[in-house]
């Protein structure tokens, strides 16, 4: 059986797609969850100076999109075709580059405040609306599914996403949204991720 | 047989991995090159305001990484099991992470032009020489592939990416990579692939 160790910080963000996955799978791995005060010393040991990191017999794997498909296709989570599996990485893209767009304002240390309130009021009126309909039309299509009409790990994925970027902009975001909350829900009340959620050591943000 | 239609402008950047994915694939594909004159009335029927989209069989596919990711599917250019996957998946994130990196310098209008050159100098001095080593270490374990020990649709999205990023650059940044060089004339070398680039129309930047 293959041995996981995942490092990441005490938080959810990144970390926690691959953790829904790794509960979700029912594998036992090391939840490797490392303190700010060490950061910088880990830091260098990575390959590309950044986490979460999941090492599978000891191989080191980064890139949190490439593990958590990698994941997929070992839990019996992927398409049943290449469409699907197209579909599946459309939409998990499509979140990213929400989230990316997201976190530009969110950790914006540089702009004045100002600006800074400035692009946050756009991003709510705009930009997430955007993207939220994008993913509302295609999940309108796939009965409490996101991508395609069962439960890939896209679904893993977005739930995951949406509590990071409703962390971030302080709000929930998929309120309006009737299919993308109805997804949302069949990942939380997944019977392994309710019991992972219930027992997940308080977050440690930074 | 399926049909493909690929809307992109008339220039390399992100069209370029799919065009050459079509064109090793040798399938028929209409490639519909749009004119900035047309973009923003082609621009508000598109799925998420952006292209490339690849129409096949009627079905719109956007997002260029799952796109390329499908056609590698369809052209025998995955790997062998999941981990080879993950290792193409995780190198084409890579390349794309540094290809934001550079369009963000490169594409800023807001910064003063002062600002603009510093952080165009650290991107010399640092950030591209950070991404690529790590690219070049993963490439020396694979003769002359980029991911794994055989052609993957990560070598031709590789070598697309490299030419948009030594565009916006003005330089070849791969110079001083023995492996990254190699894997990238191994594309280029390709038969279909040099057929296609002799008769590419003559890009047209904006």
């Amino acid at each position: 059986m293959a041995t996981y160790k995942l490092t990441y910080f005490n938080f959810p963000a990144l970390g926690e797609p691959i953790r829904f996955l790794l509960n979700f799978g029912g594998v036992q791995f090391e939840d490797n969850r490392i303190e700010w005060s060490n950061w910088y010393q880990i830091k260098s040991t990575t390959p590309l100076g950044q986490v979460p990191i999941l090492e599978v017999d000891g191989e080191v794997l980064y890139q949190t999109i490439p593990i958590c498909r990698f994941l997929g296709a070992k839990f019996n989570l992927l398409g049943d075709n290449e469409m699907e599996n197209y579909k599946i990485d459309n939409v998990v893209q499509t979140i990213t580059d929400l989230r990316m767009k997201i976190e530009m304002v969110n950790f914006d240390k540089f702009s004045p405040p100002n600006v800074v309130e400035e692009k946050r009021a756009q991003l709510k009126s705009e930009t997430i609306l955007f993207y939220l309909k994008n993913l509302e039309l295609i999940a309108s299509k796939n009965d409490g599914f996101l991508a395609t009409k069962k439960l890939t790990w896209g679904d893993f994925y977005f739930a995951s996403m949406i509590d990071y970027m409703n962390w971030m902009m302080k709000e929930n975001l998929i309120e309006n949204f009737v299919n993308l909350k109805r997804i949302y829900k069949n990942v939380m009340e997944n019977d392994k991720i309710k019991t992972y959620i219930e027992k997940r050591p308080k977050p440690q943000m930074g």
